[in-house]
């Protein structure tokens, strides 16, 4: 199981509509292969960062199969005008429980 | 309930024992006023970055109660020297799933 984690600043002018604007977008990412959850964390010390959590099978299914979908374009159409900077998105595996 | 998220790169010279240390400092934590939960994830695209998330229930159960207990120290005197630089830690609160 692989942890996706994107950190993500919206632009101060849209924040207003941001969270219902990823609830929508959160359906096409839960109909991706290998997906397994998700959640995103909203940042306490500075108002527009926020970060996104992913559970997938595997590294591939994020980084090809997701990547390469229809869904990611639906996903990404509505979520990624949000963002400047683009965000920044690295992987993790689990070593603490294990 | 609150996610402490810390960033922590450990020097690349302690990396064999970090896991095996880290192990050992997760009695302390666990026995914090307010803990629930934590968890290591290593980064798979940068080898001495992991994140280091814990669940509270309430900000002030880290920020004031961990930070000044007996147990901080004990967790502290283990793990701090294997980090360089500093850790950057920020708190989040879960907007989705509600």
């Amino acid at each position: 199981m692989i942890l996706e984690v994107a950190t993500l600043y919206v632009k101060p002018e849209l924040m207003p509509t941001f969270e219902a604007d990823f609830v929508k977008a959160s359906q096409f990412i839960a109909q991706a292969k290998g997906y397994i959850t998700h959640e995103l964390q909203k940042c306490l010390e500075q108002e527009n960062k926020f970060i996104l959590m992913v559970q997938w099978e595997t590294l591939e299914n994020h980084t090809v199969d997701f990547r390469t979908a229809d869904l990611f374009e639906q996903w990404r159409t509505i979520i990624h005008p949000y963002f400047e900077p683009k965000p920044n998105v690295e992987h993790f595996v689990c070593v603490y429980p294990k």
